[in-house]
């Protein structure tokens, strides 16, 4: 006994000391898919359930990790397995072994465990003392395919990935108030929580009512979400979560509760980036559009917190650039891109929205871009050619990518024609063209090079063509029947600025003839303006984005919003502001596309952004935008690069990277003590930011 | 109050008496997939999980339900889901309403039922007064279609068809001995149960161990299936479901149990084929082959009781075919039709092998054949096409369907070359096109009619000349490299008599230079004897078959055989017959394709077969093979077939049809009272059974 013990014990030392950092592993993309399954399954509407309007897809069920071993001797190993299992080794299925601590043979063997999960996910944790499970393991979803395993945030064995959820604490409502013959609690701003009644005295039913207004909350079954709770009589009751600032409480007999609590329930993130100014107003505006993506970052990107809390591909193509100027969270987006994707067969357009397909396909690249994450895009790159595939597939006679029927043609909550060819669907089509086509040199299909840029090469003057209208200075909205209508939208000439299809003389005719043209119907919703915002800071009009910036944004928080809405119209009469898709508080008051001031200043003010992937090449083109100073940080995977401005004064800070460029103009010729200011032209001037974790001070006028 | 007791008592009334018997729907297919996912999620081998092998789908999650209703007055309704569900209606979504009852408004329009269950089987049951949940309803599953639903077998509100599960009764051991420091217990016969052990003094860990044979039993960690128990200290405890026939049980501590007893499990079936003959041996034979039938016609058609318990279409497709002479029961062969296939995307073969997805295609057209389900063909037909779609793109540059990497070419198990272009795969391959093509115009598909009539048209005429040899006068067994091989196997030459390829004459030739020659390699699995016995029936050989079934299940009757094996040389010495796959008990001895007898004795004795459609049109042509007398009956949907035959007397019963034909052989003029005999060539007579229900008897020589 004693000389079993202590030859556990050497075990255990040569295991500890020599053994590598365990992660849990999965098939690439399914617990990012199970996770979205999670977030999708959660819609309660008006106290009813409400499952998804398209597929949404579960893990692949069966499973098989293989790790090829080269061992000298024996070693002692264990594992976890969420799932059904066996494990076989050099010789066959080890049978009845016992997974906190079994020998494997010395010797030249492929290890396999073969997990079946037809509920959660399968997924393996393997520890030996030379290997563990890592991404250094192939796996095997049963349909014929050896793909490089993921490699997962989790390392703790007890802690199986389908375990994950969300952080929650304690949050209490700062005032209360008898109204109605109830009580209104005022959680003092738009949280997302569980609420937790306590009661002593009331016995009877009760009506939970819950308002991201006081009108929602005490409209009772006009608001969006409620609860009536049947059984009287308990002491604590914990409810399903819940967008709100408001939660009024009636009881049936009139009797009230001890307190209302609840428990804020949130994904941790990091504020890397950071961004503060000389006004104030823009300060608070980006303070509350950081916490209304905050509230719609969850186990995806969001479109709002309180209404269907669905993954929508348009919306969340909004919340990566977003996140890239914050949080840097890339596995929200990974979750949020995988999720959406999901399996084949591919039947129906993401969200089934055509529009929504391309953002998908943008998206996956402007993540890799931002990230450079390699294993990524190699692991998605499949998906997103069989998206394209069958988007080609659907295509009309003139190679134009044409709502087809059970297409939903979105755009915009706006009056405009969405049947025939739209310019625009086919401007998203062709830059997710361009864009499979970057991630098919980045991954090395040929094929794909080849495919897609021939494509290209065909359809981007036909697009030209058809839609450029020189009479009108402007790229037409759309063509029925053969027949181009003389009809501008804003929607393809931004997009045309900012995906750089127009040239710099068609920019600046875009400019005066469509986007400062006030003829032309005007954006209303923050989803698109994030688009227009950007291509008016694009063609260097970022003065004016602020006036629009503190009078849009700023007339929302005017109205008391404590997070940014779905939309906002300032003409409406103040009592008219709930009100969307026929329903009196059908408006979400915290939407993701609300926040998009948070990327705006990062990426125009500050100006930072990347010209290659992940950072490795990358500009600063700082612009007060008429502010007296500004200052702030952009994150990236190597540190945070930072931006200070005044009038007199340029100071950036460089991340641990060597490629970045500093652009600015200055009318004095201006100095910096540690880096050589190269003249471009007239007044513009250019530091090359050559040194890592650097200062640069430049003194310009 | 009164006057409201008043009012629903009326509407229960009205609701009673005018209300259509609901069944649970569900879309067409997802209850057989989910059933199939049970089977397959069982297997324990020597005490491991055993996850499948091929990938096995799950239910689509999100389903919709639509039913269009035009309702003249309200009607009061209620309703049962298997999931998280809402319900829309006149109104849009009917909020917080009581399933268990509930009134819909008068006027046309849509109700929909969106349902989703991630975990097991979305599923409606709805009543209402002038309608109910039945195949009226059409479905989606968020694909883009909407198809009619499926009204499955379930008519009790309370049961949902995912508490689908086998019935089970007590059974006891006839005997115990003991022996090797423990009992073993005789249950009398190879049996499926759930063993029950009764505790009285063991107090430490114990084994135990499953046989299908006595030696197995007691072979302890050898045997295939085994438990061990490591909770002493219990007084009764129930065991996960095993086959066997034998139980041994072996305490650490020496004591022993109080008693084992066992709950058998069973699909309810009804034996309604039926077969006797003067031959004791025979009639031994036919009970146990249609006892091992039974044990293995569970959730799906399984191959075996004791191994692994999966689906495999090979050995289901004789299953779905023995079925039609003994239960005639229609959902196991639909629950494993659509179990193997499982959803889009096709990725691999079904279980992985070539020769199974065309046994697979063959099957579909079986099961309408015989039964004539149209609705089944109709739902299940777009898989028939993907189905033949993959196989298709995998032929070779030949047009030949030869194993592609990745794909297992089984034929048999059996010493032949398997890789190159071999004409038994090639055979399948043509079968299935005709199959699919028949197919094509049961379901009115004019363009699948004619892509498969033009392959077909090409590729028999190649298939001759490609395999046909007259110098061996016989179909070749591969090509290689271009080469064609002398080799000739059993294989294709019987398949092309069974599947008619051959003509008379080649058949004439076949039967003499194959069949019936000893130096052609033999089959040793009663899986191709199911075949050959069957092409043997097809060119007359009635008699040599008899012999042949005597000697060899006879074989295994006299080994002691309760059910009939996977495997069986009668030249092994007698201890040598429970090895295979390498391991000493890895034959299984209660294995479908042993069981084919029942099969042989329905079709081609009594001679009972359709020749149209669900028996719209069918033959008779009784062969005594040798036998002094035979009687029985075989099923079809609309009752049976009585058959009996001697020497003198032919007496025929017919079901509800009234286009059968009796076919025989006399040396004298028959005799019949109440049918008219046509002669149709020298000793070979005919009669129409054209009434239904009726006996005809037949006096000849």
């Amino acid at each position: 006994m004693k000389k079993l013990f202590f030859y556990i014990v050497l075990l255990l030392v040569s295991f500890q000391s020599e053994a590598q950092k365990a992660s849990w592993i999965a098939y690439p993309g399914e617990f990012e898919i199970w996770t979205h399954r999670k977030q999708m399954m959660g819609r309660t509407e008006r106290g009813e359930n409400y499952p998804s309007l398209w597929r949404v897809d579960s893990p692949y069920s069966i499973v098989e990790f293989v790790k090829p071993v080269s061992l000298s001797k024996p070693e002692r190993a264990s594992m976890k397995v969420d799932g059904v299992y066996f494990i076989s080794g050099k010789n066959g299925i080890m049978n009845s072994f016992n997974p906190n601590g079994f020998i494997l043979p010395a010797g030249d063997y492929n290890i396999t465990v073969k997990v079946e999960n037809f509920k959660e996910l399968p997924s393996l944790f393997f520890q030996a003392e030379s290997f563990c499970s890592d991404s250094t393991w192939i796996v095997n979803s049963l349909n014929g395919d050896y793909v490089g395993a993921e490699q997962l945030n989790f390392n703790d064995p007890d802690v199986m990935p389908s375990e994950f959820k969300l952080a929650v604490k304690d949050i209490k409502a700062i005032s209360n108030e008898n109204v109605n013959g109830g009580v209104l609690y005022d959680f003092g701003r738009e949280t997302y929580a569980y609420p937790v009644l306590e009661n002593k005295d009331i016995k009877d039913s009760l009506f939970v009512c819950y308002g991201e207004s006081r009108e929602e909350a005490l409209a009772m079954r006009e608001a969006e979400t409620f609860d009536v709770i049947y059984a009287g009589d308990f002491k604590e009751q914990t409810l399903p979560a819940k967008a709100f600032r408001y939660i009024f409480v009636k009881a049936k007999d009139g009797n009230l509760l001890s307190d209302v609590r609840a428990l804020y329930e949130y994904l941790p993130l990091q504020r890397k980036g950071k961004f503060e100014c000389s006004d104030t107003l823009i300060n608070h505006i980006y303070d509350v559009s950081y916490y209304t993506l905050e509230l719609n970052t969850r186990y995806c990107h969001l479109d709002g917190i309180k209404r269907d809390r669905w993954v929508w591909s348009g919306d969340a193509y909004q919340s990566y650039l977003m996140n890239f100027y914050t949080f840097f969270d890339e596995d929200v987006n990974k979750r949020t891109l995988w999720g959406l994707r999901g399996h084949a067969p591919i039947t129906k357009h993401i969200n089934t929205i055509l529009d929504y397909s391309f953002y998908w396909m943008l998206g996956v690249y402007e993540h890799y871009f931002y990230t450079g994450d390699a294993t990524f895009l190699k692991n998605i790159y499949p998906r997103l050619v069989e998206t394209m595939d069958f988007c080609i597939s659907r295509l009309n006679k003139n190679n134009i990518a044409e709502g087809m029927p059970g297409d939903w043609v979105f755009v915009d909550w706006a009056p405009i024609e969405k049947d025939g060819e739209l310019s625009f669907e086919q401007l998203l089509f062709l830059h997710s063209l361009k864009n499979i086509y970057k991630s098919a040199l980045a991954t090395g299909d040929k094929q794909g090079v080849e495919k897609y840029k021939a494509m290209l090469d065909k359809l981007t003057p036909e697009f030209e063509n058809i839609f450029w209208s020189d009479e009108k200075n402007a790229y037409l909205h759309r063509r029925k029947n053969g027949v181009v209508s003389p009809e501008v939208t804003r929607y393809t000439n931004m997009f045309s600025i900012l995906f750089n299809y127009a040239d710099e003389n068609k920019k600046e005719i875009i400019k005066n003839s469509v986007i400062l043209n006030d003829s032309i119907l005007k954006i209303t919703t923050p989803y698109m303006k994030f688009y227009e915002l950007a291509a008016l800071c694009e063609i260097g009009e970022q003065k004016e984005v602020v006036e629009f910036v503190k009078n849009y944004w700023g007339g929302m928080l005017k109205l008391g919003a404590t997070s940014m809405w779905e939309a906002f119209d300032p003409t409406l009469p103040d009592d008219k502001h709930y009100e969307m898709y026929g329903r009196p508080f059908g408006k979400s008051l915290c939407h993701a596309w609300g926040a998009n001031p948070v990327y705006l200043f990062g990426k125009y003010y500050l100006g930072v952004k990347p010209t290659n992937v992940a950072y490795s090449e990358y500009e600063i083109r700082p612009n007060l935008g008429g502010l007296k100073w500004i200052k702030g940080e952009v994150p990236t995977k190597n540190g945070n690069i930072g931006v200070e401005v005044n009038k007199n004064k340029i100071v950036v800070s460089t991340p641990d990277l060597n490629n970045g460029t500093l652009y600015f103009n200055s009318k004095t010729t201006p100095k910096c003590k540690n880096a050589k200011i190269e003249k471009v032209s007239n007044n513009e001037y250019m530091i090359k930011l050559a040194s890592p974790n650097t200062i640069y001070e430049v003194r310009y006028n």
